[in-house]
């Protein structure tokens, strides 16, 4: 039997874990898995593209596990009362090849891109930083939000949406939690003061959230919309003056920020700031830029985390995903009539 | 909510149906979709190898659906009595992104392929073939003997394997189903006399299971085993005498038999003689050889086909696979305490 998590399950995990202590705890395991970022193995995902979305496959490997994320893209989806986007995970024994946990990765993907976003912070921003602006407010605002303040120590957020409502449903989400939650009427506005920007827009094509005048010294951004061919959120200027950080450059070069860039243009790495081989924030004037695009590798953390989670609260199912067979060369047998034809999980040989 | 069919609703829809018509009704859905193969986005599969074994992603799209099979394969497995290869696969709405179906695909790729190969021989070997051979008579043994003979006629079947254990598992399994059944005590007389031979042995290396001399005129070769780099079957000059049949030559070329022949060695594509557009078997006296690997189409017309049979006969089960939100904007909102966070799966409004 293959364990799952689904909704129900990811849900539950969540609030009994707490969720400021579940993005800590993703935080911290995809940080050890970025400072051993050379035992993997990294594929640019696999896309398949329509004209109104796009669905992809984003398989890693340690050695140890094998894992994949499955993920849609499709900005037309709101409209019809569906979402952008939705995933799921799988992951496996690299030794017997035989899947281990099957996951949904919706809300996953949220707490691994928020936990990924507040990691490169910490590696990054001023360790003075209070006060983050969020330009988006949609369904990745909040758990941004609550990563920050859990992980780096931010205490205000100041919230921009071109839709007030998002804005509204955001401070309302994030409202008794200790954050001070500030809706600002403009862009311009909510940068104000910030010592970190994240945004995070979802309109699928070329954009200038953040102009060049809006972004002062010392500031961190967290590029977070900008992630697929075509679609960026920051003024060209504005990466010209930062230090920018990327997960995995061949994909970023294609789908972040940095696509405005020549292909040569310097970045670095973020698992060599985390692993100690590259600097991250040379002075307090810098501006840096975390150029996310999401990779493989956090969701190959993030499933891992999750089972073990799942395994230690007992909150999971089983799935009879794959055959148990009492003589693996009997496939066929599996279809014989008469007893029962395949050995159950778990089975005591003297169970009745 | 996402349809799963796992193990258990596998083997209840292939009783349910009957083994012979489920073969008949992969046969003809393969068939269906190998005669609009240029409607199909094709790509080699996604591989990653470790010292024991690999495991694949093989997606395709037709742009109404999505699909792809997740499958494994590792030779040391059966020692520890686990199975060689398992896989699992997910059909997907394009329009959507969202998956609407995961479905167990072990026993579904043992069916997919047998249908494939019966599906070749339908269009290659002479119409008059009733005596097939089959070398190696593990887990797709059975398979094969029942789709022939569904679908090409096959009345009689030659069994060998250098396990005679392995026989007598696929002669009883085949027992009381009106076929004639000889186990041989060779490779060399299983062939003889037969129509038709299958190949289907599961060491992972160079083999030469046939040799020139064990093929006749008007044979027609079906060569399942030799399906990745390093692992073939046949000896080259069988080949050479050969008028070979593929599926997706730039795949064929690095797994098949023909890995053994030069890079512009002439293969004819199989869907090239559904489709009417290249020529089959040109007479009686022709060697025709079927270099089978399995092709993701084979995976995705079997998805959709186990997807009709499994909503005619109700055979599924519900998977909470991905969160159903009422404001898809507000995905943190399913983490909310308080009233149910998400809306359950076909809840009428009144319902209590």
């Amino acid at each position: 039997m293959v364990r799952f998590v689904g909704v129900d399950a990811m849900i539950k995990l969540v609030r009994r874990t707490g969720l400021q202590p579940f993005l800590t705890g993703l935080c911290g395991a995809i940080e050890s898995d970025f400072s051993r970022w050379q035992n993997f193995e990294k594929t640019p995902r696999i896309a398949s593209h329509s004209s109104v979305g796009v669905i992809e496959l984003m398989p890693t490997s340690d050695g140890d596990h094998y894992g994949f994320k499955y993920v849609n893209g499709h900005p037309k989806n709101m409209k019809e009362g569906l979402q952008t986007v939705t995933a799921f995970g799988v992951l496996s024994d690299v030794s017997t090849g035989y899947p281990i946990l099957v996951s949904e990765m919706t809300l996953l993907t949220a707490l691994r891109t928020a936990a990924t976003s507040a990691m490169a912070a910490k590696h990054l921003a001023r360790p003075d930083s209070r006060c983050m602006a969020i330009i988006g407010n949609g369904a990745q605002s909040e758990f941004q939000a609550l990563a920050f303040a859990a992980i780096t120590g931010i205490e205000q957020v100041r919230l921009y949406d071109i839709d007030r409502a998002a804005s509204r449903k955001c401070a309302a989400n994030l409202a008794g939690r200790g954050l001070d939650v500030v809706i600002c009427p403009s862009a311009q506005d909510a940068v104000s003061g910030a010592d970190i920007i994240t945004t995070v827009t979802a309109d699928k094509q070329y954009a200038t959230i953040l102009t060049d005048n809006m972004v002062g010294e010392g500031v961190h951004i967290n590029a977070v919309g900008g992630d697929c061919p075509g679609k960026t959120e920051l003024h060209r200027d504005i990466l010209l003056r930062s230090r920018i950080f990327v997960e995995f450059t061949a994909q970023t070069r294609i789908e972040g920020e940095i696509q405005q860039l020549p292909e040569n243009y310097p970045v670095t790495e973020l698992w060599q700031v985390i692993a100690g081989t590259e600097a991250g924030r040379q002075s307090a004037r810098d501006i840096t830029l975390f150029d996310s695009v999401g990779f493989a590798i956090e969701d190959f953390s993030a499933l891992n985390f999750v089972r073990e989670q799942a395994l230690s609260h007992g909150i999971y199912e089983e799935l009879d995903l794959i055959a148990d067979l009492h003589d693996p060369r009997n496939l066929f047998g599996v279809l014989g009539h008469g007893s029962a034809p395949f050995r159950g999980p778990q089975q005591p040989p003297e169970a009745a």
